[in-house]
């Protein structure tokens, strides 16, 4: 066996471990009693450590040098070393102590948030934040130093690799002008278009999760490579042979579930589609965290919250649930699910003000990391970046600052990849229509292969060959180009071409 | 920390993977979509390999002799160093070509007898069965070696240790005589009783389900600690604070879930009533696979098919079920779900006849393994052996020697374990109503909370500290004695006390 060859076997095994990581993941969320909790964190620990040990082994460097010195012929295989060499670099660039401590100070946070959430209590967790901030600066410092990059765009790089914050700031403070002027505008023309009717009646969750299954087929997911449950947040995990989808369902309102499935459906279709040839090997996963929002943003609010598909969507649900006809009609559909309106939470935002949310975000984890923000103005900056933003104000910090986990369970660079997915949703889509003969009469008709097809063509079956920029280079021939997403929300949202 | 101390870490990391490894195995039975399948077998082999190397690392062995040079205080520390030590042996015991070669083997064995079964073709899986056999010998041997037992001993020490075949050999050929005597007159007693009120109706599995998990509480599972699911093979598996229950449901007949059900409660309870002291140390463990089916056959066959139970469970069925009350008599329950009948499969077998199923097993593969018995024979040796049992021929294979999967899985010196339990069962329950005051009436009330504190007293919460005979002797005065299982046999099918 070449070094790289025994590289290659290593990080399958790497990667199969971390497939079996996954899977407990999902049980934890879906399938486990309360009471198997501590010890799945143990299993979960174990096994993370086991990964880690088998990745930061002496041998790996030593293979690596010698790869290095005769490279593997053919771009996929010459990719894949640099990507291994770019996941022992991350993986040793932390001193073991430090990891240790992330992952004891992380676990005590975020247990101590959710009552903090609960109670709208920022006080309570604010020193266990603190000591996350803490170390994560210190593990930023480490990764670039050994990266050679800034602590902030070291983070960013491990969900995101080749995007810095100085590729992201310019983006998203030109989507800031650009909203300050398009939101009031949406807003008007709303309110002129008169109240929707109301979704009147229950919508059963089995005929809801029935439904849900529908479409994921339609869209293109195999019954036989993936399950549906339900958990209290939604996500998709598993493997790319076995992806598990969980959502939950709202019975006064059948939208939830619906886009949450089909949003959770693209990115299922992304792992589906991963190129077999480099299963378990680095350049064969998904490029990168921004990459993989886009696939679900395409499938959920490209293709599924457009004109053609609602107008295929409405009779389907009036033929699953019955009821009013008036509360299905698609131009009624999209006045209740294509609705702009600011909120205080990031998670229920429409298309229009969810990058302000990231935005407010990427401003403050910057800032926390640099150490130009401490912990205990956190709240009073989050209020003010708001306002800023979006003109309005939180009434407590359950709604402001303390919403979302990700802090908190020491995720920090993690956020700027929702609206660059969102981003490039809008990119690749119209890519796709110039691309796709008869792509909106296709969607029109609830039939989403086409759209797959190109996709598996021209994002999953890269994987992690290129990464977010070059593969939105060659899927759409240019790099991530704003103009696109913001060409989408003024035909949706101002009604202009 | 000392080279003990050093030990229970290791032995607590080996079992934390093989708690991920339980979650994985449940789920493939009771989860995962077929498409999952070839990723989760490597997910499993890799686990299988990295516990493999965690066992057998040099450092176990180093810190096994200090350890023994200076042996912890307190007995159940100084057997959990003997059963380290005895973990230790039989994982070195084998080389690691022969383990990888038999992992091979056997799941091929298995993939073919799956097909060969379905259409009872002994000779399409007769070569693959010779390899594994011929595998299973040498590791048999090589484990014969290091254990100072003969090659068949040294496999039912894997799954019951201390107990040999001329240990169960007398037991079962006395059994033999006992039943030739016995079943005549079960046979004719039943006769003459008459025929049973046959179940009429459907008994809906959601019903049913609700009605499993209703006695699962009864029987002292908490909710927070179990889940029940469904599977083509119902069985008891997850870990200790998360067991995971399967069953399947007939719609026809509702005693095959419930039963089956009250049989893996009593799995599940012995795995929740391990002592937490010892949690994920050899010690802490069940003690063995006879001990194990001790405790589901006592739940299921002793308490829950007797008189008192039945005569609690059949208005509770009527209640869930609704129909005829003639079906759900108690007597009528005794007819239906005690009825000795001679037949051809050992899972469908009543418990009289069951020990005959398992000691045709058992000189069967003894013979194979000792080499009096080739593969070619086995069919025919199947037919005369069964013949000599019960009187009867199984018309094909797939009713004779292709029923079970053992043997195909490479799985020698596990079938005693099934009888040595049901006749342990049968002495623990008469110890059990010696010593706990009223137990049959609480019985009769549904209560099984009097049996289950006496079996956390004296088996349970003993863990591994006592080999099956020792932990017999432990908890009722004396080791094995088939006389209680006969006594029980004699009172229930013979109507004699």
């Amino acid at each position: 066996m070449t070094p790289y060859e025994r590289l290659t076997d290593r990080f399958t095994r790497i990667a199969t471990i971390g497939e079996a990581t996954a899977v407990l993941h999902w049980d934890a969320s879906a399938m486990m009693p309360a009471g198997g909790a501590a010890a799945r964190g143990d299993q979960l620990a174990v096994l993370a450590g086991v990964e880690h040990a088998m990745l930061t082994d002496a041998g790996v460097g030593d293979d690596l040098v010698a790869a290095e010195h005769a490279p593997p012929d053919g771009e996929w295989d010459a990719v894949n070393l640099k990507l291994m060499r770019h996941a022992y670099s991350r993986a040793t660039a932390l001193p073991p102590d430090l990891v240790e401590a992330q992952a004891r100070a992380n676990a005590a946070c975020e247990q101590v948030w959710r009552e903090a959430r609960a109670q709208s209590d920022f006080a309570a967790v604010s020193p266990y934040l603190a000591e996350v901030v803490c170390l994560s600066r210190q593990a930023a410092d480490a990764l670039a130093a050994e990266l050679k990059l800034s602590p902030y765009d070291a983070l960013m790089d491990g969900f995101q690799r080749g995007i810095t914050a100085a590729d992201v700031e310019p983006v998203f403070d030109r989507y800031e002008r650009w909203m300050r002027d398009a939101l009031p505008r949406a807003e008007e023309r709303e309110a002129q278009r008169g109240p929707a009717v109301r979704l009147d009646g229950v919508f059963p969750a089995d005929r809801q999760e029935g439904l849900c299954r529908h479409l994921s087929a339609r869209a293109g997911l195999e019954p036989s490579h993936f399950r549906l449950d339900r958990s209290a947040h939604p996500f998709c995990g598993g493997t790319p042979t076995d992806v598990r989808i969980t959502t939950r369902y709202n019975e006064r309102d059948p939208a939830q579930a619906l886009m949450g499935v089909l949003h959770e459906t693209g990115h299922a279709l992304y792992e589906r589609g991963l190129p077999d040839a480099f299963a378990r090997q680095p350049v064969g996963q998904a490029a990168g965290m921004a990459a993989h929002e886009s696939q679900s943003l395409i499938m959920e609010m490209q293709a599924c919250r457009s004109d053609p598909f609602l107008r295929w969507l409405g009779p389907t649900l009036h033929g699953t649930f019955g009821g009013e006809a008036a509360q299905f009609d698609p131009d009624n559909l999209c006045r209740l699910w294509r609705r702009v309106e600011r909120g205080f939470i990031r998670v229920d935002a429409d298309e229009m003000t969810y990058p302000a949310h990231v935005i407010l975000r990427f401003r403050l984890e910057r800032a926390l990391i640099a150490g130009d923000l401490v912990v205990a103005d956190l709240p009073g900056a989050w209020r003010d970046g708001l306002q800023g933003l979006l003109g309005i104000v939180p009434p407590d910090d359950a709604r402001g600052c303390l919403q979302d986990i990700h802090w908190y369970d020491g995720l920090f660079g993690y956020f700027p990849s929702y609206t660059l997915g969102a981003m490039g949703a809008a990119q690749l889509m119209s890519a796709a229509r110039r691309e796709v003969e008869g792509l909106d009469a296709d969607i029109g008709r609830g039939d989403l292969l086409g759209l797959l097809q190109w996709l598996r063509a021209k994002v999953h079956g890269q994987g992690n060959r290129l990464g977010f920029n070059d593969l939105l280079a060659f899927a759409t021939g240019s790099r991530l180009d704003p103009s696109f997403f913001e060409a989408h929300l003024t035909a949706r949202y101002l009604g202009e071409h």
